[in-house]
């Protein structure tokens, strides 16, 4: 059995990090599944879902991180396509990549006990993200 | 119901990204099915599967920041071991990892707009590439 | 149909790798499935699932790479918080991520001759892991 549920995310952009652990329980439990695969997946090419300890600190780590390894204020060729200046955000979603698979068993997330699930902005402005939140299984 | 099918791509290594989306679309048509995820896999320890706005000056950016991330130019173990001369291109792959999930809905993908499907082969010679793309749902 | 199973692993930290496709093997033919998609997720905020080729040399790379990319000395936020100075596994974590999906048709995992299925321990002291190998198909 499938079932598909999307929800919206107001973001600010520029490694805006959203932990959304608890709308994905919330979801499985209105999903009535036991047993199966929840898939986390953000449409659209300057945002991603990974999973980390939702920590002021390890967030602020993972933004410096980030800016380090692909800066925002480098010249990108992608911006002199669209020239709305966020070939950095591109690179960072590319590299984190938009599709997390979570299992579940007993109608329960099996996930560790500081491990969140975090939908990641990397865009260069504030978006309406639309985040899908799919599970399959019985 | 699962669906697995295989495509073939002749790649020229070095980063090649190859957008797989139409294709990824014409195998959900075939496949009948109207609800669940695709898997897209790339069998092999040297390319992967992201998503990205296939557009030149972003593709660019993505072959000069992995040059810039994993040299191909410096010295790696991997290389004393078989002398292929790609350990470069390991550990792309394994950064950027073998398998990407995408939801679909009404026998739909569920995608951003400039958000497209694609394979990189990080090797350091041509090769002809499986690709499994499988769906499971109903 | 949907079989779930969980493996215990014993890690060292600081980037152990761990090569578990024999066991991912031995855990479809258990499964009785003869096609669909595995799962492997690996619950905690300190460690991650990838495929690699499993060889010395490789690994070793890996390890350098990992320490050059995030280095394990340098200060991080997030060790000011639990002073348990694992700043740089989580952010390891995070981006090499904690799902890896991989398609299985006639019973047998499709993967490419040299592609090892992985866990990789991030964090600074030895674990007893728990792996999550979930089949999902018919």
């Amino acid at each position: 059995m499938v079932k598909t549920y999307e929800i919206t995310l107001h973001t600010h952009g520029f490694c805006d990090i959203h932990d959304i652990t608890d709308t994905v329980r919330e979801k499985l439990r209105e999903s009535g599944l036991k047993e199966g695969m929840c898939l986390v997946f953000i449409p659209g090419a300057t945002a991603a879902v990974t999973t980390t300890e939702y920590e002021p600190g390890n967030v602020q780590d993972y933004k410096e991180f980030m800016e380090r390894l692909i800066p925002s204020d480098k010249p990108y060729h992608h911006n002199a396509t669209w020239h709305d200046g966020n070939g950095f955000s591109h690179l960072r979603a590319s590299l984190q990549k938009a599709s997390l698979c979570v299992p579940f068993k007993d109608a329960r997330l099996i996930l560790g006990t500081w491990q969140n699930i975090v939908v990641i902005d990397f865009d260069n402005r504030a978006r309406t993200r639309k985040v899908v939140i799919q599970f399959q299984g019985e």
